[in-house]
């Protein structure tokens, strides 16, 4: 029989998490906390919480090329926040950011003055360079957004605060190991059903919140190409765990993660100028960070908080960006779902060094892309504990 | 590379299943069918179709002891198929059953009479006598409902035709390899998102459609008396495959599968009278099953359609019945989750009995329980290979 009953909750356990989840359930056992920046709704009115959730423990970084006229519909939600906006393309330019936000911004001449020679692990002409803004944020949570994201409704008609969302997604526990049919067991109104283990009732840290989009589906260049006016039309209410041992196409969009857990592993590779591939930055960093999180005990959840995609990227730049990926894909998927780390990997940064040794010993014959990829691996690591020299210990503690 | 161009469709492509879910969407690239009978809308109004889906080739089993006035809200959407009533309890009782409907009625002596000594694997007083109605069947799918799930609305208003919902799942491919963040790829408006592997989007064959429940969720004991009052209201309008390698709790409360496909490993166990725990009936044929879809390749769905649960049954019956499966649920998931069929495996029956041996050997510590349930287990798939010749042929074909 397993002991269960005798380990204590390490970090999560659902009692703490009902103070979000459940406080204002009728039916919840758990006492009403006196919190007033935490709401029990899923979305709500745009309006300014009295405290922002975690204000000084997140930072949102949007990589762009453009004017950030887009912040003004965000105001509402970003404005008590820290912007870390990573400009890409053409130095020279200036980037107008609307007034009143908190913003440090970086061109590349400011990424190649901090970096050095490492800087040629960090993209150019591809939003990959979002994760140079990763790497520079001192704080524990990261939201990333496209500047072609806007503010979406839920069905009641009300703006969706997808960070709260997020937020909330992160600090609630994960369900990796067993599924639950109602979803998100954390959720208000909702719980674990009848024949899911109660060991597994306490989840596991959440490293990942990957949120959705409606209007424009993030679809490859073929899938738009045949499917000029699809939309998605769909909000599914739901928020789930996805299991140990899955893959899924992780969207860099929408998405947040906790930067002390997982950070290192958030690498959006070689893509863009001079490389031979875009468009799969963010999928590769998904898939590099999912072998991680199986590996470490870490939850990845996607659902909501859904935004509203406006524009489609043209399909004929997407599929040129796109082709080689898509051959490739087919190796890739079946490369990280044989992937394992051996158990003296404990930090993400371990983890992450000899996931670059097996990229180069099983990919690099695929193509040499790879082993220039697995290199810029090993210099993101480097760059990343130079800058961040406190987080190298096990599970960024 | 692997070669996926190379490799048609085998039982199911995209193409064939865009008829179903593509054929009113204005971006559709296919060709709208003639074809009447199918609906493209995920719920419909209260009205019969023309022709009901697989009206010859679907059984709907209930498991009862009372009269089943519960038929009559059912009519619009069940009064087309054949119904297979199990009767629970004691056998002089008459069970009323509306006035139109097609049935079969079988009662505890009917099924000593059919199986002989075999009956010895169907329990009594427990709802897991419904397996029954699955072995008596000539159906190629299976629809089991409890009577007391009523027809639930979707969140317009709409009554929602379970049946045709489930017979969509059915239908339609799975997609157990990689999970799509827009959920079923094959619902009109969705489709595969940026990232999924080409060679995947085929998908697998689906065996089971496991369906959700508005109003009284399918709690535990423990749950039910810690939250009396809690009611499920969330209408989550999703369907999603459970991955490969990934065990979910299975309610047999509305449930549909393909009884070609699946059938023999449907077995809902020895639970209620003579036996020390009861509730636990659908949640090991749902591990058994999942075990024996992911060796053969075969999908399971979770999700929509949804019914209304009407009554909650009694927490504190419930604990006595339960009590003994919270805790052996601690050893059964890790068994479930280490299971592994050799390859020679190719039939549910072969793949069900090599289950049977490894609950014998390593359940049978546990509880001397487990040694009395791996031997029904094999009187069962005896009983099912008397009753179906015809199905022990690899992949039921």
């Amino acid at each position: 029989m397993i002991d269960f009953f005798i380990n204590p909750p390490k970090l999560y356990s659902k009692h703490i998490f009902s103070y979000i989840y459940h406080s204002n359930s009728p039916s919840s056992t758990h006492t009403k906390p006196i919190q007033s920046s935490l709401s029990s709704n899923t979305t709500m009115a745009s309006s300014v919480t009295p405290t922002p959730l975690l204000k000084d423990e997140l930072d949102i970084v949007i990589p762009t090329i453009r004017n950030l006229d887009f912040l003004e519909m965000w105001r509402p939600f970003f404005q008590p926040y820290h912007l870390i906006i990573v400009q890409d393309g053409d130095p020279s330019k200036v980037i107008k950011v609307p007034e009143g936000f908190d913003y440090e911004l970086y061109n590349r001449n400011d990424i190649n003055r901090i970096l050095g020679p490492k800087a040629s692990c960090i993209s150019f002409k591809d939003s990959a360079c979002r994760c140079f803004g990763y790497m520079v944020s001192k704080k524990k949570y990261i939201f990333t957004i496209d500047d072609d994201c806007f503010v979406a409704k839920d069905p009641s008609g009300n703006d969706i605060n997808a960070l709260e969302q997020h937020i909330k997604n992160l600090l609630s526990p994960s369900t990796p190991f067993f599924f639950n049919t109602l979803y998100d067991p954390y959720r208000e109104g909702a719980d674990f059903v009848r024949g899911y283990p109660f060991s597994l009732r306490e989840g596991v840290q959440t490293a990942v919140s990957h949120g959705l989009w409606l209007n424009i589906p993030d679809y490859d260049a073929p899938t738009q190409l045949v499917k000029p006016r699809e939309r998605n039309t769909r909000f599914v209410d739901a928020v789930l765990t996805i299991p140990k041992g899955t893959l899924f196409p992780m969207c860099g969009m929408n998405l947040a993660f906790d930067r002390e857990l997982i950070g290192p592993a958030m690498y959006f590779g070689l893509m863009g100028d001079g490389q031979p591939i875009g468009r799969y930055d963010d999928m590769w960093a998904g898939w590099c960070m999912k072998v991680i999180c199986d590996h470490l005990g870490f939850g990845v959840k996607t659902g909501l908080p859904y935004i509203w995609h406006s524009k489609a990227s043209n399909p004929f730049v997407n599929l040129r960006k796109e082709y080689k990926g898509i051959y490739w894909q087919e190796e890739l998927i079946p490369f990280f779902q044989g992937a394992t780390l051996p158990k003296e990997c404990t930090t993400v940064q371990s983890c992450y060094k000899e996931l670059s040794k097996q990229v180069k010993a099983k990919l690099g014959k695929v193509d040499d892309y790879f082993n220039k990829l697995a290199d810029a691996m090993l210099t993101w690591i480097e760059a990343w504990d130079e800058l961040n020299p406190s987080t190298q210990l096990p599970n960024g503690k």
